[in-house]
Order: structure tokens, then C-alpha cells, then sequence
């Protein structure tokens, strides 16, 4: 029998459970398209969710390094979103997953 | 703005639906090792979860056709479970994730 801690540490499980969520797989799909966006464009291609819902699930994502939050000094500073290196390289595995859940 | 339906026909988030789950991603692992494995073994290869529940989970990636539930005639009959072909297919996307998910 398997326990708790290997389970735990099982990287598949891990990715789903951060990658998941109500807005997450549609924020990658615009970030995928999008080099870099800023909030307020970002919100504007989402369906109907709160800015206040959208700023928590950037900042989830970023703390779980799925993206990055970028600061450019400015008259107003402006905040831009990418991906991280990492999640960038998880291109093929993301389209896959895009492509098997299509008609399912 | 994006509409709801385009929004829940995203493959992706389908996806990420239909693998996530708290018994799910383990499930996956332990089919990508085993070709076939029958009900009972894979059961014990389970952290502590009830027969009840871990059957509930099969039956719902049946339904997704993420597996298949093999029986073979016979006193008494075997009933095996095995990855459903299009999800062996998905095999490298699974592996990315499992390393991605790694130390995050």
C-alpha cells in the first residue's frame, strides 16, 4: 500500500491540482497566445468572472510559478503577465491535453 | 468578451476536469504502469481509500473514456481495467506534467 507522503509527492497530481480550477486553463490558453498581456486585457477576453477573482487566480498562479507578474516602471507603472520558463516548455503537453479533450 | 459556451468547450479545461480529482491522477500512474490490473490489485496499490469510492472514480473515467473496464468470461468472471487508447496516446503529455508538478 502506497502512503500518504508518496502520494503527496506524486508530480502528476501536483501539476492537475495547480493547473485546475474554475479560470486557470483559460488564463494559460490566452497566455499561451499571448506573449504578454496586462490585467486589464486579459479581463476583457475572459467570460464574465470579477476582477477581484481574476487578480486571485493570477496570484495563485504565480506563487505555484505558472506565471510571471512583470513591473515597468512608468506614469503609471504597467503590469504585464507571461508565462514562466517552465510552464513555456509544457507547450506540447498542454496542446495534447487541449487536443484529448476536444469531444470528450 | 469570450461566452460561456465557447469558454466550456475549451479542451483544455475538459481536460484538466476529467484527470483531476483527488484518486485520479494516481489511478493514471498506476495504469501507465501496468497494462491491465484488476480491481482488487489496484485497490491495494491505493493509499487508504474505501472500494466504494475508488470503484466511483473508475466508473467516472469509464464514463470519460479515459479508461475501460475489461471482463473476462470465465468461474467467476475477471474484470480488469486498462487505459482506454486515446489516453495512451496521451502518455508524454502526462509524463511533462508528472516532472513540471515536481518541486512545485
Amino acid at each position: 500500500m502506497m502512503n500518504y507522503t508518496a502520494f503527496e509527492d506524486c508530480g502528476l497530481k501536483r501539476s492537475l491540482d495547480i493547473l485546475s480550477g474554475k479560470w486557470k486553463p483559460l488564463i494559460l490558453y490566452h497566455l499561451f497566445h499571448e506573449k504578454e498581456i496586462r490585467f486589464i486585457r486579459l479581463w476583457r477576453k475572459m467570460p464574465r468572472v470579477s476582477k477581484k477573482v481574476l487578480l486571485e487566480q493570477l496570484q495563485q498562479m504565480q506563487e505555484h510559478r505558472v506565471i510571471e507578474r512583470i513591473e515597468r516602471k512608468g506614469f503609471p507603472p504597467e503590469v504585464y503577465y507571461r508565462l514562466h520558463r517552465d510552464t513555456e516548455w509544457l507547450g506540447p503537453a498542454l496542446q495534447m491535453l487541449e487536443h484529448w479533450g476536444k469531444g470528450r
